[in-house]
């Protein structure tokens, strides 16, 4: 290894898993480790979770780590520090991360919400390297959002700007989790869509998904319908040009606000892959206004599995 | 006058009139006009009115002016200064009216977007003086947006970012002139929200609008409206409700994207007064999300009638 080379270690907490990786400048991971996050024991257990792992990496390591970077759930305030209220951390309110971890290891602690960690992650090291502005949209169980302009990350009055999942797409649609109606992850959240498939499907007898469940709707997943729309079934093939109906209406929404043309989308959902971007894109052409439609580009996320960990790493290489 | 006083000429560009303006650096007119745009007639005879105006404003006035400001609709690169495309200028394509201007006056100046310059001249001069961020929202025909971030103009990839208007409510929405479906634009526009109660209104038989039309539905403005409603009519009522209701829920999407909490509407319909506003809050508020919730206020503009001439001048106070 160059001695010349940079190492930041990079934190992304999860509801259920904390994963922890030493990463280079250039977007290697050279060790990593994943614990529970034992979320239902308090912040407490989970702080010293979050400890345990970094001391795991760190012991009988040689390597000159610039600083450490958490991804985290929940709104961030990230020039103090703090992890405000994140939906799968029962009894947070309001916790210093960032304070109580720059005392146990004595280096500088960057604490940032997840979406935007994802969204800086690609880029420093993914798919916005060479994007000076772009929207980062994250498909999971919610939509998530971050949003790049020139370079650099556009946090709103408190640090929770990008939250493109709860753009309303329909003033009297679904309710959604957050108390509004219509947001667009009421529509592609994974749990909406699972939902929505498995109230729908009794009208498409028909279906490859069906073999693929053994007839159990409990099975259905985003996973089943990327299969059975693979095998070129028709209605697993309708319900991803959908989610793009979907999405690309509230992105042509965003694009519009901020006039910025190119969107990286990552997460589980992502993996519907060409259809569902194609999806996307045409809506969003079709929709957006005319000074914005030549540069829409709607763009794969890079960073896969290890996201939230080079995400988190890349806060460093940010910052510094 | 002080001695130390600055001034600037502003224009409105508009497309029916040409208003300009001497204003001071404190926001006073000392000086305005108004000509006809004479937009039929092509980009050159507009500008050769432009020319005429500044003209006569500046004949045997000895005041200091800076430089020249100029609110244009269309989409304005305003550090070239050019105008492309703007709706209501046939002929114009792209028009680089900051150099034109410069070349004849040979003094600096400033071209920018014109829902952009209402929301620079409501931070320079208006409702927006001590605010960081706001989201400028005038109504009119169109729905206009402008977007301050912390204390600078949001101007997205080309300068077209604050299009508002153009958030659809509803996917399945009607058709807006954009191409897009449900935008905002098409429930709360002059043009709309006529053709919509011209509709509406033989299901309210007993609605105080009628009289004051004299049963002629050609007659419906936005202002026989409010008059019906301040008479108080419970049709003319639950329209200016329902109107806040819309735009309510498009800027209850903004404020998610952009965690900006604080709007200030002006322009005509925004003449509904305290119940469009309570409207638009109460919506705002019961739709967004919980870290903005608190930091929800919904201001009027306070540049009225010479809002656009204002503005413009506020251009160069901005910049300089």
């Amino acid at each position: 290894m160059p001695k010349s080379e940079k190492y930041a270690v990079g934190v992304d907490l999860g509801g259920t898993n904390v994963k922890i990786g030493i990463v280079s400048q250039k977007g290697k991971i050279i060790k990593k480790i994943s614990l529970e996050t034992l979320a239902d024991q308090g912040p407490d257990k989970v702080i010293s979770q979050i400890k345990k792992g970094i001391k795991e990496l760190l012991f009988k390591n040689n390597l000159k780590i610039q600083a450490i970077g958490i991804g985290a759930p929940g709104v961030v305030a990230s020039k103090k520090g703090t992890v405000e209220n994140p939906p799968n951390l029962p009894g947070w309110n309001k916790v210093n991360l960032g304070k109580i971890l720059q005392k146990e290891f004595k280096m500088k602690v960057h604490v940032e919400n997840d979406a935007n960690v994802a969204a800086i992650g690609e880029m420093i090291f993914g798919a916005g390297k060479k994007i000076d502005s772009f929207i980062m949209i994250t498909l999971g169980t919610g939509v998530g959002g971050g949003i790049i302009y020139k370079q650099k990350l556009f946090r709103g009055e408190i640090g929770s700007a990008g939250e493109i999942g709860h753009t309303s797409i329909d003033i009297n649609g679904p309710k959604c989790n957050c108390g509004s109606f219509g947001c667009v992850e009421t529509y592609v959240g994974n749990h909406y869509l699972v939902k929505r498939v498995q109230n729908e499907i009794n009208a498409h007898k028909d279906s490859k998904i069906w073999k693929l469940i053994n007839n159990d709707l409990n099975l259905i997943t985003p996973l089943i319908i990327q299969k059975a729309a693979e095998d070129h079934d028709e209605y697993a093939k309708s319900i991803i040009q959908n989610l793009g109906l979907y999405l690309g209406a509230a992105l042509a929404s965003t694009a519009n606000a901020f006039d910025i043309g190119t969107f990286i989308i990552g997460g589980g959902v992502a993996g519907f892959g060409k259809p569902l971007f194609d999806s996307i894109e045409q809506t969003i052409i079709s929709r957006v206004l005319k000074p914005i439609k030549k540069r829409i580009k709607v763009l794969p996320a890079k960073l896969k599995n290890d996201a939230g960990i080079k995400g988190a790493s890349a806060l460093v290489f940010y910052k510094s």
